[in-house]
């Protein structure tokens, strides 16, 4: 069966919207393991959206149309399908029940379906209609000589629904053979392009899986894409990769899919019975957000300061004036004060502190935006790091998140 | 000028990367006043890409091609276009002298261009070639009948660099007329359907400027698009309805387009004077990290506790035990005692706090995941607010957030 994505809408020809449904619709697709050949963005126009849609029906199987199902005059999806399949609209009685109860529940028991409204209830001849149960617009599901056309909402969370609920079981009935399993590897304290240079060879001629490598925010990930009949055969083929990949870059990575650093980090202290209390100047509450993202993290995280001023550097974590007077509140003197204030403070195993410019004013040519220090304090002994980054405040404040968990992550190991 | 764009990639039809380059090129077009019919994408293959370029090129009159530029045997782009135009690849001797550089570069001087990467200096025969700054893989301009085909290299962080350096300014010669600009009015402490209700009739009925609302993450945002033929005739069709949408929500409109509540906060907490201290337990440092975002914050934030214990709540802020013990750390009577505390603590104008549940654990059925209580206290009294919020975990923080801005928002009006 071979998949084409039909996206309507003029406002995601202006590139205002990023078209989410376009990737959801792609990974449900390619999970189900149906090939998604084309996809095709038109906006609300009668005549590019019927053109669209016949050479659609020429080279594909399954058509998913997304949008134009509203009520204003833009909308236009129900015409185009009429006109390209010669399906005349119909009403459908039970649709137009519930536009209709969905109108007197919310604007009064008397009030009638605005004329606009009423269209919502119409679809192409021979359609099985799909219920929409969080919005007025149900979609459509339309076989007509072996082809399947099916029409959605474009309303993200109206779209996903529908599609889970009732486009999902009825795909699967139609669809076999192989599907896409993928597995991702998370990285952390090496760029794109030093991870590039280590798996040069695979990521050049790995077809089974296929092997790729993706960047964003200070953050890389490797995604193994394997094509099997079930998902155990589908791991066979990624775990020696798996492996190599791991062998290739030890103390970089941390974990697979969605899992996030602040993740492993809380497992390894729950598993050590380790405890944290933060101390923030430059990132400002971000690794305490982070950290406390983190389901269950009241077990480990204990406290947080946010000392923004120097005052508060001395009250708070009672680093010592003279410090701050000689090497000033950015400086490995000043880190190390403040990491070792805090987890005397708490009573913690573990102190974190952050000090540093993220700009983009308050830099010099001795301390520079983009200067951070980062000091992690335990029973043994308190480690200072430095480092100079580049770019905006928030891309300085997260570069310096990542690497304070990154030191947390190596030197809470069990 | 009509404009298409197709994106190359097997990687965009499996739906894990969202395409950031057809939002952006989009944007740019928009921006440019070319009117922008289709999208297309496609994968890494011969017979279907070169499918979309021959229709491409009988429809359209400006065609951006992204991606498929690379190395691997899987980069088709120069083929394609090559095959459909019926112009040969030659070889550009410039590209191929800096592709020599780049490598000899990076890996010593008597390194040889890799065979693969040789490719990367081939271009259909009468291509201008456009100049890749960042990156190995350069665009190229091939006009031809009265019709452009743009090809640029899919890494976005290049497409948009030869995008504005080379190809924007060619485009301008092309290009006249009408262009598309845009104000974006946003909104807090509103829900998405209040605020159709409120503006349903120009929703429906308005063309120039359309008006449309966006919702994502508990934030809602109008935006108003005018075309015209210069910004200030633009302006002149948006400033009524922007003046309109704003006196039908009142309280609740606080900001243009990229401005954010918090700058906003910030702003008036410059004009007045005034500082503020914050006092966070289940946002765990998220309004700080959201107050210090905003550069020149350390004006008036001066601190933040992130009190994830009760012994923290006693130690920092000077919650009294009985309080903790009597009514429990989530409570209006700990909320109103942690924001007084801080204030006292910080001697700041504003105390902010925060405590709830943000779950996914720990509710009762007497305090469910969800409940919060926001308080701010000030020189004349102490508010506190209670709410219930819907969502994960992420989801809770946030919203908590979002209110606990707008509260300072109101309050710290002059």
């Amino acid at each position: 069966m071979r998949a084409e994505l039909i996206m309507i809408g003029t406002e995601l020809l202006l590139g205002e919207v990023v078209d989410t449904n376009a990737s959801f619709l792609a990974q449900r697709l390619a999970q189900l393991g149906i090939d998604l050949f084309y996809k095709s963005t038109v906006g609300d126009n009668l005549t590019r959206g019927q053109g669209i849609l016949e050479l659609a029906l020429e080279r594909s199987d399954l058509l998913i149309i997304s949008g134009g199902l509203g009520p204003t005059d833009d909308d236009l999806t129900r015409d185009m399908v009429s006109l390209v399949t010669k399906r005349e609209l119909v009403e459908d009685p039970k649709v137009e029940e519930d536009l209709k109860a969905w109108f007197q529940e919310r604007y009064g028991a008397n009030t009638k379906v605005p004329e606009h409204n009423r269209k919502q209830a119409f679809f192409p001849k021979g359609s099985k209609i799909l219920p929409n149960p969080v919005g007025t617009a149900p979609g459509f599901w339309l076989e007509l000589d072996g082809k399947i056309v099916i029409g959605l909402p474009g309303v993200p969370s109206e779209l996903q629904t529908i599609f889970m609920e009732s486009v999902e079981p009825l795909l699967q009935v139609k669809s076999s053979g192989n599907r896409l399993f993928t597995k991702n590897l998370n990285f952390v304290g090496i760029g794109e392009s030093r991870l590039e240079e280590l798996l040069q060879d695979l990521l050049i001629k790995q077809s089974n899986p296929t092997i790729a490598l993706y960047a964003s925010g200070g953050k890389v990930r490797v995604r193994l894409t394997a094509k099997a009949s079930s998902e155990r055969a589908a791991l066979e083929l990624i775990e020696p990769f798996s492996k190599e990949i791991q062998d290739r870059t030890k103390g970089h990575f941390y974990g697979f899919d969605g899992q996030t650093l602040e993740e492993v980090v809380g497992l390894q202290l729950i598993r050590t019975g380790q405890t944290i209390a933060l101390a923030e100047s430059c990132t400002g509450g971000l690794v305490s957000n982070l950290l406390t993202n983190v389901p269950g993290s009241s077990a480990y995280f204990l406290r947080g300061y946010v000392v923004y001023s120097n005052q508060a550097k001395q009250e708070d974590l009672g680093v010592p004036e003279e410090i701050l007077q000689k090497y000033g509140a950015v400086s490995p003197e000043t880190a190390q004060a403040m990491a070792e204030g805090v987890r005397k403070r708490a009573g913690t195993d573990f102190g974190l502190a952050l000090t540093g410019i993220a700009g983009p004013g308050g830099g010099t040519s001795e301390k520079p935006v983009g200067l951070v220090y980062i000091s992690l304090a335990s029973s043994g002994d308190t480690i200072v790091q430095r480092h100079l980054w580049r770019g905006t405040r928030e891309q300085i404040k997260n570069r310096s998140a990542l690497a304070a968990l990154h030191l947390l992550w190596k030197q809470s190991r069990p």
